[in-house]
Parts: structure tokens; sequence; C-alpha cells
């Protein structure tokens, strides 16, 4: 039974599974060239189909020499069916369903695990206040060892938040937001640093852009994750051009992650191909490493085993995945995760917003006048095609875009039940709920308007100073 | 005549051709899949074999999908002939001439082109002193673009030099002397700055060694670089480790390279595979970007437009020829370069040395016992097997390794030229030589010890430091 692949065949990755595949190919070629007994060949061809039927029924998909699975993972039946699935990764999520992307789905896939009602109320114990809306709400849906954060934590043992955004343009809408929104209350309830990476380096990348051009991007960016109101004292931004020449652990740090991952792996993770440059094969270590305090010595004093909190959209799973995986084998803490749901396009939950696409959300530049008519005319509506039939049957929150919005920005817990019920049974009209939402918008977007005008240069460059916090490590 | 490819396929490069096979392959595919009509697949068909008959006819390979032709270029007689030729990339160098590597061939298929007499007597000209004893015999014995180098020094434009060494262990042997003697000639004659590189996160990357320990072994490089009499105002030397966290302008330069280079062309140059990890695919960049200026903000005043020219052992050629395809991409000047030939093996001129094997080298720590015993009981000779054959036909030079040393390191030209009769004649004894040599380098090595203990930690740190160094720009 030597020769029966099968043992332990069960326990492979699928990327593993594929290294073995490719192995034992090159055994075969070597045997043949090297004309082998014919039954010492067979041998070796028997076991090769064997192991290509393993890939097979662990992966649904047919061995292809040179080209590694990419990272799906079986969900119910046993197939990967990759028509009827959302599609997520960093630059694409895409479904087919009004509804949005089925996160519980996506939590199987990506071996996440679901914010439960019980690890809210943890929270909630844990911080002595009310859980914010996006945890109640389920808009952060999914996390990875949020548990051990709050077990660190209650035993008063500090960690630390990582968020960032790639800075593609000036313009960010108010999903951009959301991580930062919540980012500022986590920040606030725990008392913890803060650093947000602008991977003005992956920009320059992926897009037509300078290098010039993507780091005026992530400082006209950083203007407005400023004006979301944290404080100067407890958060470090950097853009990636700038603070690689300034540290001296984060490149320490990168080129760890950079030996510890294959092209192979990355090719499973992202879906990179042989003609990609080299710059986008390596970045996902740029956006590993500051999931390491190491990376930010000034900050935690060089220390290495401070535990890293990251709040983000699902679509960055992949990068910390990748992350976690290697963190154990260059002897770093893994760190944990919290998930948001995509907001959506006001045209509907089926795709992200494009930054590209003025009329696809509000803009933090929107005038008053802007939303409203934005809301108006482009908000998809859950609503009935007549006042007659929307009176008898009702709305549809499900995917009404305008319900969507106010369940991330209407603090009011109640009035969003009211209004839900209102809209379902019939009685509230499509035009009334664009209106509570455009009145809840409309100061929400002038308040932070205001907020960063007060945002100066000198401002924006102290954030961005490599310094000391106001805490000890 | 629409569908023969055979027009223009002659100007394109290997690397073109794969990828035009490719995507005429992958045509096939799409239209058979499609079910296009049968006369449009054989066209594509036609079209596809076509290709990978000029392909294989330009390469001397045959076409296989996912595996990018090697940079292999035509030698004489139109086809490549692997297992005739040398071996050269920066990690193997092979012959099985006793004699060592063919370099004239050599600089057919990397293009470059041989220091000639003429070469030769313009640098004289232009210095106003004897050109050093490297370039008079050969040992620095290619080029690409001196003469741009030459034509800026008379017209009083001035340039840098750039080298580097990867520190793989503390020990260093003579042959590792070769680039830093000559760059510090180079240096003298010119008047000009010099950067040196060492590549700590390359052999962290490469090796079983932590990151402390590689730039520990950096840090001991460059004391043994340093005693080689560098002038401290015209000199930075930096470990990537340390210097990219501190440099404005290097890893702007290196993510400048990294998105012009697909992994397809650093398969083709490097010959790295899947299985590499990502730091390794990314790491040429980092090799390339110090042939910028403006990767030394510090020294050059953030100008951009400096040239370069770069001293080194031909193995290294293959980063730089990376470069200078990237350069003008990136708006930057090509670097020029000067080519040394492998220092040999104590046992012989067919492999480049191993700072491994202690007995393959004279170590710059070894003492007068171990340096006479070491060329006594290993040096590679040409001389008879008995004293009587010795007289009667001669010794050989073309192999004997106690003489090539004695090119390398005895100044004295008219004495080298009586040893070559001497020996040649038989009059001369192979023992008599080796003593020669002894002679000459227990004194060399005995004054670089010297030297080497007046090296403290302070001078390795000013060194090292990012700094203006004595010119202006």
């Amino acid at each position: 039974m030597a020769d029966s692949p099968n043992c332990d065949l069960k326990s492979l990755s699928p990327l593993q599974l594929f290294e073995r595949v490719t192995e034992q190919g090159e055994k075969v070629r070597a045997l043949k060239a090297g004309k082998a007994p014919k039954d010492e060949i067979d041998a070796a061809v028997r076991m090769l189909l064997s192991l290509k039927l393993s890939y097979k029924t662990t992966t649904g998909q047919d061995y292809q020499a040179g080209l590694p699975p990419r990272d799906l993972v079986l969900i119910n039946n046993g197939t990967t069916k990759e028509e009827d699935e959302d599609f997520v990764d960093p630059w694409t999520v895409q479904t087919s369903n009004a509804k949005g992307v089925d996160y519980d789905k996506l939590i199987v896939r990506f071996g996440s695990s679901k914010i439960d009602t019980d690890l809210i109320n943890r929270i909630e114990r844990a911080i002595g206040q009310k859980p914010h809306r996006f945890l109640r709400r389920g808009i952060f849906f999914s996390h990875r060892d949020m548990d051990q954060i709050l077990d660190a934590y209650e035993n008063k043992k500090s960690f630390y938040l990582y968020t960032g955004r790639g800075p593609s343009s000036q313009a960010m809408h108010v999903g951009h937001l959301i991580p930062f929104i919540f980012t500022k209350w986590l920040q606030e309830v725990f008392d913890v640093p803060l650093v947000i990476q602008l991977t003005d380096d992956e920009k320059y990348l992926w897009k037509d852009l300078t290098t010039e051009k993507a780091y005026e991007y992530a400082r006209e960016n950083a203007k407005d994750i400023i004006a979301c109101g944290f404080d100067i004292n407890k958060t470090f931004i950097f853009s990636d051009l700038d603070y690689l020449g300034t540290s001296t652990g984060f490149y320490k740090n990168i080129v760890k992650v950079q030996k510890h991952v294959t092209f192979n792996q990355v090719k499973g993770i992202f879906g990179f191909t042989d003609s990609d440059c080299i710059g986008k094969i390596s970045f996902p270590a740029i956006q590993a490493a500051p999931s390491f305090s190491s990376s930010f010595p000034q900050i935690f004093n060089g220390k290495e085993n401070i535990q890293c909190l990251i709040p983000c959209a699902i679509d960055q799973d992949p990068y910390f995945r990748m992350t976690r995986d290697v963190a154990p084998r260059i002897g770093q803490p893994k760190p944990a995760l919290l998930h948001s749901v995509f907001f959506p396009a006001l045209q509907g939950a089926q795709t992200k917003m494009s930054a590209s696409d003025p009329n696809s959300s509000i803009f933090l530049t929107d005038t008053p006048k802007q939303i409203k008519t934005k809301i108006n005319k482009h908000a998809f509506s859950g609503g009935r095609d007549t006042i007659e039939e929307h009176r008898k049957y009702g709305g549809n929150c499900d995917v009404d875009v305008s319900f969507m919005y106010l369940t991330f920005f209407l603090e009011d817990d109640d009035r969003l039940e009211q209004l839900k019920q209102a809209y379902t049974s019939g009685e509230l009209l499509t035009g009334e709920l664009k209106k509570v939402l455009i009145e809840t918008l409309q100061p929400l977007i002038a308040a932070h308007q205001e907020r960063r005008k007060q945002v100066t240069d000198e401002m924006v460059k102290q954030f961005m100073t490599p310094r000391k916090l106001a805490f000890e490590f």
C-alpha cells in the first residue's frame, strides 16, 4: 500500500495537493527519460492518476499544470459551482442577487466566524457600553479571533488597531467611511493605538498613476480620514511610499513575509498571472506587515508581541488569511479581524461602488442639493410601481437601497424598525423613505465637510509623522 | 497573406515570441470552444504552428506552455547548445574548460562590448595615468556604455560608481576584493562618489539566515571593504535591510522598477519558478534601484539624471540588463557597466570560488602560514609531472592557478611576463612559481589585516550613515 496516495491526502490543502501532483508528474517524466523499468513507471503513473483524482475531488477542478487552484473552498454540496456563487476578492465583488452578497456563505467559504449575539453581548460587557450600530445590525458580521482580543483586554493586555485605504482618487464616498467610523468607535471604547495604512504604492502599481499623484491622493484621503475625528495622540496614518523609507521595522517585516509566501500561493489567493508585474506579486506582503507591531518601533518601542485587530471590509480578508498563515512561521502573533459587509451602490446591492462613477454613491464633497437629487434619481427602490399597489402590497426593504443606507447611518434603532414596518406594510411611500435618508445624510455630510475644512496641512503632517503615541509599551 | 506570421517575427525577442504563441494558443482554444467555422479554426491553427516554428528557430527550444525562454542568445551557428556552453547567472557559474569560462563568447551572448585597446587608451588619455593592471590584463574585459561615461567625463559632467556584495558569511576571500580594488582605483582617478550595496535582504531570502545574522554579516563585510582604503568623504556603504527604512528615494525607485518588470521577464532572466517565494521574485528591483541617483537624495540632492557606472563580475550582468531595459521607461538614464572575469578557485578555473569551502581560496583572515600551505597544497598546477618533463616541455600558464593569481595581484608587468616565459619554457618550476605567489600575497593580506584592525565600529557607522558626500550636485 506504499503506493496509495490516499492515506493522508484528505488533510492536504488544494495548494499542497497541487504541488504533490506537480512533483509526481516530474517524477514520472524523470523515470521515463531515465528509461526506468516498466513496472516502476507504471506504479508512478498510477500514483499520478490517483493524485489527480484527489485533486479533482477536493477542488472540483481538473489539475492543470502551472495553474494552481484559486482560493475557493467547498460549500455544502461538495462541489464548487463558481457560476452560482458570489465572487469576492480585493478587486472584484460580484453577485447576481439584488439583496447583495450571501454573507453566510462567505463566512463558510472564507472560514471565518459569524459575529453572533453571544460575541456582541461579550463585547458589551467588556466595554460597559451599548455596542455600535454596525455590530447591532450585522454590518460588521464576521470575525477571526475576536474572542482572543477580548480575553487579552479582560486581562489588561493591550492590543492595537490597523485599518487602511487604497488612495485611488481624491474622491471618497460615504461607503469609504464605514471602516473608519467603526474603527474610531473601537479606538474610543477600547482606548488603544491605531495605525492607518494608505497603500499609495498599490495604487501606483495597479493604476495609470505616477508615484507623486498616488502620494497626493494619499494625503488628500488622509484629510477625510482625520475629519472622522481620530485622536492625533493615539493615531498614526502612513503612506507606504513615505513610511517604508522612514521606518526601521516595516521593511524587515515585509521581507520576512515575502520569504514565506510563494508565487503559487499568491496566484491561488489573488489570481495573479505570469504577465503581472513583480510589484503586484510582492505587494500582499506590504499590506500584511502592519499586522505586526514591530513594523512600528516608534509606537511599540520595538515590541514584537502586541496583538493586532483589523477592522475591514470582507474583500480584504484574502490579504489577512495569508498574513495569518505566515505569522507563526515568522514568530509573530496572528492578527484578529472584524469584517464588514459591502456598502451598496445607489443602483443596488449587486456590486461594490465605484469611486469613478459619480452617480454610484454619495460623495463626501456632495452639496445638500446633489445628495437630494442623487437619492431621488438613482437610489434603487424596493417600492411598487404605483402608489395603489404600494399601499396594497407594501415595499421590500431587503432590496431597497435607501433603507439599506439608513441601516448604516440612522442611529435610532426604534425609528429604523418603525420605518421598516411602515415601508413593508405600504403605509410609507418610497418618496417618504428617501426623504428620511436625505434628511439623515445631509447634516452628516455637512458636518464632515465642516470638520474637513479644519484639517490643515500641518495636522496631516503631524498625523503622518512616525512618533510615540499616548501609550506606554 | 494576412495569416502569415513571418512578416515581422524576426524582430521579436524570444519572450515576445513566447507571448505571441501563448496568445495564439488561447485564440485557438476560444475558437474551438465557441464552435467557430472550421476554416477559421484551421487558419488559426496554421498560424499557431507557424509561430511555434519561429519560436523554435529563434530559441532552439520547443515551445512549452507556461515556460518562457531562458535568457540565452544565439551564438554563431544559430542554435543554442546549452550542453557545450558555459553557464553563467548570478548564482551559478559552470564551465568544463580548465582555462575557465570563454569570455569572448559570453560577450556575444550577453550583448555587451569588449574592452579593447582603443578604449583602454582612451581611458588613459582621460585620466592622464597608466590604466589599472585589471584593465591592462583583461581582468575587466567587457563593458556597456563606458564611452558615454568618458564623453561625459571629458565634458566635465560627473557620474557616480555603484558596486556591491551579498554578505552571505563573515568570511571574505581575496577574490571578493577584485571589484573593490578596481572600484577604489576608479574612484581615485575619476574623483567621483561611490555607493556600495550590501544585499543582506537577498542573503536572508536565499539562505537559512535570520535578518539579524544577515545584517551582522553586512557590517562585518563592510569592515573588509573599508579596509580596502575607501575615502569616507566620498563613499556611502549601505545594508538594504537598514537603508530601505531610512531613505525617501530608494523604495520609490524599487517600486517603479517593480511596476515595469513582469514575472515572465524575471523567469526568463533569472530562472525563477512558481515555487519561489515572492521575495526572490521581486528582489531584482532592489539590486536595480541603486543604479538611479534619486535613490540617494542625500548625496545627489534629489537629482535624477546623474549617470551611474557599475564595476562588477560578469555574473551580475543579468540584473543590470534588466535595469537598463527598465531605465528609459521610468525616465532614468541607463547605468554603464564594467565587467570582470571570475576569480578562479585554488583547485582550478572551472568554477567560481565558494566562501563555504575554506580550501577553495585564500581568505582575508588567513595567516602567512595558512597562505603558504594552501597554495603549496591546493593551487592547481600547470606544471609537468616530473622535474625532468617540466624542464623539457615547460608548464602551462593558461591553466596554472598560481600564475592566474599573479595576474590579479602582481603589479609589475615585466616581472609577470618574465615569470610567464620562464614557466612556459620550463626554466621555472611549479614550486618556484608558487613561492612568488606566496611572497606576493602574504604581505598584501597582512597589510589588509592591519588596516582592518584599524576599522572601528564608529567608522563603520559613519560609512553607513546616509549623508552628503564631498561633492556638490
